[in-house]
């Protein structure tokens, strides 16, 4: 498996996800600037995976001698729905604070070490959300995934996947239907390329088909990633999330979240005050650059949506699972450790 | 506006709607084979559209002289889902069968005849679906529609969009939301065509958006047409319809079905066992060509899936409005005029 992100001597690495898995191709950010293009462009994308970017933005900025509330505004600017974005500025924002009076050598090594560490700590977080959710994966059944809550969507190994992968690693005779994800396809480019590499059997089918398999008995539960879960579990996710999780529901299937604690936002009391971008219509009427829609035609763009609590089975992450109410369920794991 | 299908002197005359909206480019089909291969590869689709193709299509065969059971029987085989193409078939082999012992100049002419009648009817049949179900659209609202059930779908005003037309002729300020329709695409690059032609405001959003949109409020109805409905009012349409339903119906959004009674197949009980197409898998693939998953995936793409009567609000045929319980409701329409 390729590595998504990574700090090296030459800028932060990533592999640019925009052009799977079509070419590997990789992209070397030198500067703050170009990390913050990259996470607007989603060259790289994911919420735990965009933390990752911005704390390696952060201490990019910092190398570079850039002013550090503009590195951290700008950084912030680049998206606005995934809140692990601004939960990595603040912690690098926390550690510059504490470093003041230091010598300008120690605060970048400082910078670019918490960058690290906070991507090495996002693989074993996924790795513990997989074990915490094993147990909830039905044997012999197909999981339903939306978007790309992989390992390219974290630093590695994935929470959603990471569920999945350790179902797999349990033993259990699962397979995976991935909805494409129009309209940037992450389902059928990105969750279908990591899965193939892993040589878990995935079927892509299109985002209107999930309602039809979710009524044939073949799924056994949905698992899907997490943009941003406020305090009383409404989650905001990639677009479509909703739908699949009323259709689960009516279907009687267990609809699970799995996402870091990272991505909880306890400040919101609900999802409806969660931010949600507004993409370019290009996006909808043009696939790879193709047009497949009438010239200035109109087309409406939110990257996500937001699903209600009642729609949630369980929200899985590293420190166990949480159930409804989720006020309460949220909170203790929030308050752990 | 294009006319969808015509019968001339040199053939039967296309628009060809796999190029849509891109290229405006017209078939012409020779012989019955020919018209038989623009079904099969949705050069020509919509159940009422295909009615009158394979209609057309069994004229041109009993012209070239080929052997009437084979006709029949190739153009029957092209498509499963839509009862109106078998509805077509044995329309013209009534028909047939009637003129056994008359001059083959007589049957070939009354072949012809009958088919162009078909679509002259299949026209009005369109507009008495829009009267009868403009006074369901509600005012001031945005309509959603999945799929492409307009004028290219039948022989001209369609279904669906002749309600949503009717809708704009009685004045009443509506605006449209397209769903794109994967893999096919026919709600971006047919109905968003259609609607623009018509100056009437369209917005495409990608099947994934619906119930984001449903959930919003803006939406006052669906409306959707339909490939064959059963005798407990369960609809099969393309893939999608039934999520789309669930999600109308747990937003408190009627949902409403247009189709011609041409549509309706009271020999089966319920939709069970209405056979359900699966098309080729590079159709999710790929878009115009393009991979957008990794090689050697695999791929589901079934291609219409059936909404279960309870998530049906009404049914707009050319002969009323029916309602549940539909057993009643379907039968009666069915057995008027």
């Amino acid at each position: 498996m390729v590595e998504t992100i990574q700090w090296t001597d030459s800028g932060v690495v990533m592999i640019d996800q925009t052009r799977l898995p079509r070419e590997q191709q990789f992209v070397t950010c030198r500067t703050y600037l170009e990390v913050a293009d990259a996470i607007k462009t989603m060259v790289i994308r994911g919420a735990p995976a965009i933390g990752v970017a911005a704390a390696m933005g952060v201490a990019l900025g910092v190398q570079e001698g850039a002013d550090f509330d503009t590195v951290c505004k700008t950084l912030a600017a680049t998206r606005p729905t995934a809140v692990n974005l601004f939960w990595a500025i603040k912690r690098m924002r926390d550690l510059w604070f504490s470093l003041q009076g230091a010598a300008r050598e120690e605060i970048v090594q400082s910078m670019i070490s918490e960058a690290q560490k906070i991507r090495i700590e996002d693989i074993a977080i996924c790795q513990a959300i997989g074990r915490n959710g094993e147990p909830l994966v039905p044997d012999g059944k197909t999981v339903l995934t939306h978007c790309n809550a992989g390992a390219l969507a974290t630093a590695g190994y994935g929470t959603a996947l990471g569920v999945i992968r350790a179902a797999v690693s349990a033993g259990k005779k699962i397979d995976v239907f991935a909805d494409e994800t129009r309209p940037f396809l992450q389902g059928a480019r990105l969750t279908a390329w990591e899965l193939q590499q892993d040589g878990i059997a995935t079927t892509v089918i299109t985002d209107n088909m999930a309602g039809h398999f979710l009524h044939s008995g073949r799924i056994g539960c949905v698992v899907v990633g997490a943009d941003r879960i406020a305090a009383n579990g409404d989650v905001a996710n990639k677009i479509g999330t909703y739908s699949v999780a009323v259709l689960a529901k009516e279907n009687g299937i267990p609809f699970y979240v799995a996402a870091p604690v990272s991505t909880f936002d306890l400040t919101l009391a609900s999802g409806d005050s969660i931010p949600i971008e507004e993409r370019s219509p290009d996006e909808v009427t043009h696939v790879f650059g193709v047009p497949v829609a009438p010239e200035a035609i109109a087309a409406a763009n939110p990257a996500f949506d937001v699903t209600p609590a009642r729609y949630v089975t369980a929200i899985i992450c590293e420190r166990g699972v949480a159930r409804p109410p989720y006020e309460e369920s949220l909170r203790k794991l929030a308050q752990a450790c």
